[in-house]
């Protein structure tokens, strides 16, 4: 197919017409398709059924310890789930706190925390006026929902293929003490699908920060879910600050809702003993503990990291046939017009696509009114501004591989739709 | 035995050698005793151990709705658990939404949204200077804890047989705009084992707030943890509140923590349409919902709200003779001699005893060094400080009957050295 910007305004026109008669043959089928959230596909939840078979009224529900986990207590987690937990993160099992279901509940927490009670000897952030968070995006929705939240000004950081710009990233974090934080997916970014290079988590360990309560908020929520042969690896966040005396820089997040079920797995966190000692203060008031039934059911149905692995693999099995096909029909349908970029993942969630500046919003509501429900537009920036209205996130995972093919053949066209909308203009 | 207040000083001098024979002999045993904390024994955790089995790899994973409950999704919960708790927190099952493993963090997220965002269109709580909580003391030190942590004054309300005294709290919540909240466990109080009266509850809900955003924490921790066959009963806070116009004010927490187990069940709260509505968009930024398997779980296990009492019944077996055990060893060993009042409780977790003024501190430095653990003198008032020290929070649900006997003996004689060396002096 030709390159749609290189054509004249006669073809453009003559394309359109083309496109919007697939498009309203799609529109009249009634379709009801959902690629908008990464959520886990029921095969997936299957893969973990087992593990429901794990604890039953005869075990014996001491852990390691010999704690009984059915009581009160244990507030940092049982000892078998840190250890898990801390090579997810590449940290010690001393820097590991098991939480509840949600790790996103635990980022919450410790943004609220911060804002409440500060950190490192420093005023509550809600007594210093003006704080900043850096936002690489397009980045996570739900990371920036927290921080809009909390009143924090956000400040968009463009992505390389690399990471975040390190320079812009060094330029705010060490001049500007307003700058509290920033945060990372540092592993198959959300929705880029990015490894941060091992130079980027150099630069980000080797940060000298202007303000001292300055932190780094690593939601390393991908940090093992490959989808391809070819996969990446992440440099220890956590290893490398140690080197430049920067240990209390990062906080480290991570959870199971993605490996076993998305709704009742374990979430966990790290952070340097420092930092350790001043956050169990405030889990010590919030709660007696988290749920341990569950962390041991986890612990005993993976035996340990390997276990989880293995496990993994599973899922890429299941994952790789959905990205291929979202991916496949890319290639097929939008190769060469010059209307859209995508980036090809080795690992995480989604797949990534920046359509033409100004046309992001047009392709989503073109996407709804024929039945294929996508991520809004702009959910990916903070305060779900895209500058460019260009960025859309695809999740892959939930449909069937046969409901992402029509999906995405729906999409293509609305990519098509709007680009000559846009061009013919 | 002979009341001690009229012994003369000799014959006091000399019970309290007897008495120090016997404390010594204890001593010398070596034993270690624990009656700190209301945690429910082995054999009330092994009651809920058929739970285990109701869910296994082959069920069904939908709850009544149809929604697959191991993915993410459903912030207020599965309608079946919702509907169980809204009878045992006496509302209707719209204004119910069920949480994590932990009441106690759903109250702790409660005030800490309250000191970031605000109520009633007031300005959030850490902008107003100096605000004001209502302890109704002896309480729970964990509530207390947590008014503490967020740098909420605390107010003293002496407890009467009734609940709080009424005509303190009318004038404090009537009349001072920095009075934004009481602590309430209106069933079986912690530790003084008191049902508020249906007067009580009535003028709680005939309050007239000074402040628009003030708000009662109801903490119905207990309410249907019956241990003898008098049960008492308590009328609903929020039946109550409409009446008046004041469905506003309660915010009602519950959990199936000393139900089924009390490090892994299941949390709920309750509000009015209102305020649920401003804590939903919190919820909605903090998690994307808890664990709906472990709700699940339980509401098949139970049935329904009838199961969960028919289940109740079994605890009581095994709680009333350990209460029994405690109230026995303080008649027999103290009951004339005028140095301590105690309750007995119909329900709850505690016996609580009232020592000399000035005593209970010491009382449980002498049960420490003879190797029983009680909770800390002070800690059933805000700050830890008991004005009298007096107070005495007694936990008979964990050590078994042999060891409360044990532990109990050793605690009365403690009682009576204390009193003896205070008469005497």
């Amino acid at each position: 197919m030709a390159n749609y910007s290189s054509m004249d305004k006669k073809s453009m026109l003559e394309e359109l017409d083309n496109v919007k008669k697939i498009y309203n043959e799609y529109k009249s089928q009634g379709l009801k398709l959902d690629m908008s959230r990464g959520k886990p596909c029921a095969q997936q939840l299957d893969l973990s059924m087992p593990m429901l078979d794990v604890l039953n009224s005869n075990s014996d529900l001491k852990d390691q310890k010999g704690l009984d986990v059915r009581n009160y207590g244990e507030l940092e987690g049982i000892s078998e789930a840190k250890k898990i937990f801390a090579k997810m993160m590449q940290v010690d099992v001393s820097n590991v706190i098991v939480g509840g279901n949600s790790s996103l509940n635990m980022m919450f927490d410790t943004i609220s925390f911060l804002m409440m009670k500060g950190i490192a000897g420093c005023e509550p952030w809600i007594k210093q006026e003006g704080i900043k968070f850096l936002c690489p995006a397009p980045g996570y929705d739900r990371h920036f929902a927290i921080t809009q939240y909390f009143g924090i000004e956000m400040i968009n950081i463009p992505m390389t293929e690399n990471g975040p710009d390190m320079d812009m990233v060094e330029d705010y974090v060490n001049n500007d003490e307003k700058v509290k934080g920033i945060w990372c997916v540092p592993k198959y970014s959300n929705p880029q699908g990015i490894t941060y290079s091992d130079e980027t988590v150099t630069r980000f360990a080797k940060l000298k920060p202007a303000a001292k309560d300055f932190r780094i908020m690593w939601d390393n929520a991908y940090c093992i879910h490959d989808i391809t042969d070819t996969p990446e690896t992440l440099l220890s966040i956590m290893d490398e600050c140690k080197k430049y005396g920067n240990e209390d820089l990062p906080i480290i997040f991570s959870s199971t809702s993605k490996i076993t079920f998305s709704g009742a797995g374990i979430a966990a966190m790290a952070a340097s003993s420092g930092n350790l000692l001043t956050l169990k203060k405030k889990y010590g008031i919030q709660t007696i503990g988290y749920d341990k039934i569950n962390m041991l059911r986890h612990t005993r149905f993976f035996g340990n990291y390997e276990g989880v692995l293995a496990h993994m693999a599973k899922h890429k099995a299941i994952l790789k046939p959905r990205f291929d096909a979202v991916l496949e029909k890319l290639d097929s349908e939008l190769n060469g017009l010059d209307i859209a970029s995508w980036r090809k993942p080795n690992g995480g969630y989604f797949v990534s696509v920046d359509v033409l500046e100004g046309c992001a919003k047009r392709v989503i509501e073109l996407c709804k009114e024929a039945g294929v429900v996508m991520t809004s537009a702009g959910a990916t920036y903070p305060y779900g501004k895209d500058p460019k209205d260009s960025n859309i996130r695809v999740a892959p995972t939930y449909p069937s591989v046969d409901e992402l093919a029509k999906a995405m053949d729906i999409f293509c066209i609305c990519v098509k739709y709007a680009a000559l909308e846009k061009l013919s203009k």
